[in-house]
């Protein structure tokens, strides 16, 4: 009593998901069986390169959203565990394939599997990867989920063409990089807190709800990411500062930077980011620019803005621990750049 | 009538599908329409790069199948074209893919998308096709049919990274090779046959019938696909002819004249299929080996084999127009190596 005492209830302790990790702790246990099971094959290749990713230690932040999307309304089912799963392998097979397009050489800190195991292996085991996904999602039999998580597919690789017809062309707009967000991040993360109300047969209010949550959050996570690129470390991301600015990766801190800076510096955006060659030293001039028109600054500003929209949007559902926790994600997913 | 008595009645024809293209020509307009519409997307790349895949002038035989598989039970609804339309997708998500895991540089006689827009954003826009499939499935509403597409699509890509792993191996057998083309090939035919008498509410009896007559059709299908790699015209297979032999692949043919050859030859073998540079002739000369040890013909032995077991299949299935049809392809298919 006395140790505990000793904590200042005025000390505000760093945003953490751990109360989220722990409420569904069960639940991801049987996801994480479940995604080695399935990631299985007698093909020696597909369980060598899905263990490379599943053992890299995402934090599996949608399959968590779909587990807690569904507990808080007591659901008692297996399905939104193989829910859970498949869309984790929807997002592998994505970060599979956008190591290939992006042509990344790290992926979570690690060597990227193209880089292990080539392009080719990369894109094959991301199809089979997705073809398990909608196996897993016929096998739980909701149509609505089976709408709500192919139409996310399909609109994630719109996204990343989107994404793709933007990049090296820094006359982009905040209005463009937000479609192009949406697509390819927030989209499934929506899906994956829809399916929670969707599997436990809950009111379109609720489904409504879930959705919205998860569409704001991960607005706000993507646009964190893009931030870190040009701040955080290297350690703390899973990947190099600065990837996106050597991939000519029109993100909302260049836009920022670009439409705030001087026609000289646009100059330099246009030779780093559109060009072919970087020279030493362009990154550290591309963070002093940041800083100086508060490109990161107002990055992070928006972020907060649409975690009020995900913590607005969690009014409408049950209150309890899961609603809680799901709080808690938002606060953890901004405070990442912090 | 006079004329028609002039052709002699023991002119065989040559084998052709026009019975099957007449028969399911109505269904396949709503199929065309329904592509070309579900490849359409505000992203601009994705309709150009769909188009050019569509207007190329493939035979789709695979949505045909599901149309006659549907229509053969006098199916009236309209499950059985958006079944075919996603059957299609599925195919030419499948060919973007592969173009850029084989860096192919041609397609159908024209140049590979992924040489016209990029490797990138070939594998984006597969991911996109393959989305779209799943939704069309989804509207359908048949969870039969989706089972046995998403187990396809799962398939297939196992077949793909088979192949991935047996390519510039020499001591790849008949039995590996097997395997490859069941799963990269024939899985695609079976789930399309097979789909015309689930949505068509028929017994497990025809569900079967219907899939071994795809399976071993696409097993038939293939084996004449990779003999004509080594005898048939570029104009004709709307490929250049050796383009296995020159990605390395190991092909029932190679399997043949490897196994057969003597040391020097299995040298020569090792070294175009194994290596990574191939010399002024040697095409000509596998050419050679393989008339030297009938791999070609054997090859095409086995598709006869193929044909016949499809053939068989088709006598569970109801008589008539369609079932007619349906055995005209296996000897078109055959027929092409001709």
């Amino acid at each position: 009593m006395a140790v505990i005492a000793s904590v200042s209830k005025d000390t505000t302790p760093a945003p953490s998901i751990e109360k989220l990790v722990e409420l569904v702790s069960d639940g991801m246990d049987k996801v994480n069986e479940l995604i080695l099971s399935k990631a299985g094959s007698n093909v020696e290749l597909i369980p060598e390169i899905a263990r490379h990713l599943i053992s890299s230690g995402g934090k599996r932040l949608r399959p968590m959203l779909t587990l807690a999307c569904a507990d808080m309304f007591g659901y008692r089912g297996a399905g939104h565990v193989m829910l859970a799963a498949s869309v984790e392998f929807m997002h592998t097979a994505t970060l599979l394939h956008d190591d290939v397009v992006d042509e990344s050489d790290m992926r979570r800190g690690k060597l990227a599997a193209r880089k292990l195991w080539g392009n080719q292996a990369s894109v094959l085991v991301g199809d089979y990867l997705l073809g398990q996904a909608f196996k897993m999602m016929v096998d739980v039999g909701s149509l609505e989920s089976l709408r709500i998580l192919s139409e996310a597919s399909a609109v994630i690789a719109e996204g990343e063409v989107m994404q793709l017809g933007a990049a090296k062309n820094i006359t982009t707009t905040e209005d463009q990089y937000l479609k192009v967000i949406e697509a390819k991040t927030a989209a499934l993360f929506a899906a994956a807190a829809e399916v929670g109300p969707v599997i436990a047969e809950q009111s379109d209010a609720m489904k409504a709800a879930a959705r919205s949550y998860g569409m704001q959050l991960g607005l706000a996570f993507q646009l964190v990411d893009d931030a870190l690129d040009y701040g955080g470390s290297s350690a703390d991301l899973g990947k190099q500062i600065g990837d996106d600015f050597r991939e000519g990766k029109i993100t909302l801190p260049v836009v920022f930077a670009v439409g705030r800076g001087t026609d000289a510096e646009r100059g330099f955006w246009k030779r780093c980011l559109e060009g072919d060659s970087l020279q030493d030293g362009d990154l550290d001039e591309a963070i002093r620019l940041m800083a100086k028109y508060d490109a990161i600054t107002d990055t992070v500003q928006r972020a907060r803005i649409y975690g009020e929209n995900a913590l607005s949007a969690l009014d409408a559902l049950p209150e309890g621990p899961h609603r809680d926790a799901l709080a808690d994600a938002v606060a953890f997913c901004i405070s990442r750049v912090n």
